[in-house]
């Protein structure tokens, strides 16, 4: 059996304002500083024990990755990062609030640009000191990759080829990897691995810092995929990451 | 110009005690965790810009990387982690106390085996629990190449062949990297790259957490090294780490 875990990283000081982050680089808040280490505890107690980690070229990725082994006692595996499992870049949206986004342009809207497969939010301008292409983290990255917004389906194009040509081949070689990542990187390896539909990765939502665990047989077929923690809770967590862009809540 | 910054991690709970560490996998004591953010405010300050980093595969050595490049706003820049890099193996003296080792066997004995180029510590039984190879952290080494005692002449003849095969044609390539070792992993790359006698190096303390900047033309030909802090309180901490083995003191 193989094994692939999934950890969505915990609360970040913009998720708790609210905010439209995407590429923005902020980092983990106290309390998701908090929800990492659990996810690392709950990962030790089940007897997982990683040959490999990814993660994203953000800081509030690798600071969960690194509680997570932390706690673990695995600070000694590779780590291999990659902006390909960054979160989707939401264009012009980033740095603004959701609710007030909400109000503005309706429920609606908002859920279609968070929520759409393949409407990306307004694109930053060139000139944008945001625009990736001007901070030296992308530098070795080729510029015409480089988004300037991104739909799930840019994700998805982006995220796909990653798995294929880095992820998937450890996995296969090694046996048992970690996956530490945002929202919507991982829900477009979600719905490649559990081959949903686009309606269904719409309304499929990863709860922060939660172990997502899918096992494998030796050919890398999908066996089952469960979260680890009290399903109520989870459920819970699931709901609130739903809800986060509605302006009557 | 290229540069070549090694750290040697912060305090160590062992070092606290004053217990010969080797292989031991022990963490930092909060002393240590910030001596390794000074570090990192002090690379920040001075302008660093890492491209790339190397650590060994002990946890106090990781966490000390981990620490300085959250300090610098460098958490993305690869990191890679070798057994090579780690400390000199204590063999049998990991865990006794050096005090109680000088009173022992004399302070002469205890340098010779601190400090000799050439003369290892008595080696760890084969079935010592302690023995490397039954560690699963280092599965993927070949299991002759792991030690069971170790001299200063072991370490270089392990750690120069990475150097050359992995850090330094990454330094030429890459122009910025950080090394975040341990003091006879340093020890031993300080002695090739300054070209420094038996003797030399004997006498050669790094002390902990403090940045040691290599300066090199682009053919790498060392053209300065320098301590970044305040030269005497790199003193004294130079000088606290050669008088740790006296029963004097």
């Amino acid at each position: 059996m193989k094994r692939l875990v999934l950890i969505r990283h915990g609360e970040s000081e913009w998720n708790k304002l609210n905010v439209f982050t995407g590429w923005t680089d902020v980092t983990l808040s106290e309390k998701g500083i908090e929800e990492a280490r659990k996810g690392g505890r709950q990962l030790k107690e089940q007897g997982f024990d990683f040959k490999m980690a990814y993660t994203s070229y953000l800081t509030r990725a690798i600071k969960t990755l690194w509680l997570v082994l932390e706690e673990m006692d695995l600070m000694y595996i590779p780590e291999v990062k990659s902006w390909r499992l960054n979160e989707k870049h939401y264009g012009e949206l980033q740095g603004l609030n959701k609710l007030e986004t909400a109000q503005k342009y309706g429920d609606e809207q908002v859920l279609l640009w968070r929520r759409s497969f393949d409407v990306p939010p307004q694109p930053l301008a060139e000139q944008d000191p945001r625009n990736p292409r001007s901070d030296k983290r992308y530098h070795d990255v080729e510029p015409g990759l480089l988004p300037l917004t991104e739909s799930l389906k840019d994700v998805i194009e982006r995220m796909l080829p990653y798995w294929e040509s880095d992820i998937k081949p450890s996995l296969a070689e090694k046996g048992e990897i970690l996956v530490a990542a945002h929202g919507n990187s991982l829900r477009a390896l979600v719905m490649h691995l559990k081959n949903m539909s686009e309606e269904e990765i719409l309304a499929f939502n990863i709860p922060t810092a939660v172990p997502y665990v899918f096992e494998f047989d030796d050919e890398l077929g999908l066996h089952k995929d469960y979260f680890i923690g009290d399903p109520d809770e989870i459920k819970k967590l699931m709901d609130a990451v739903a809800n986060q862009g509605k302006a009557a809540k």
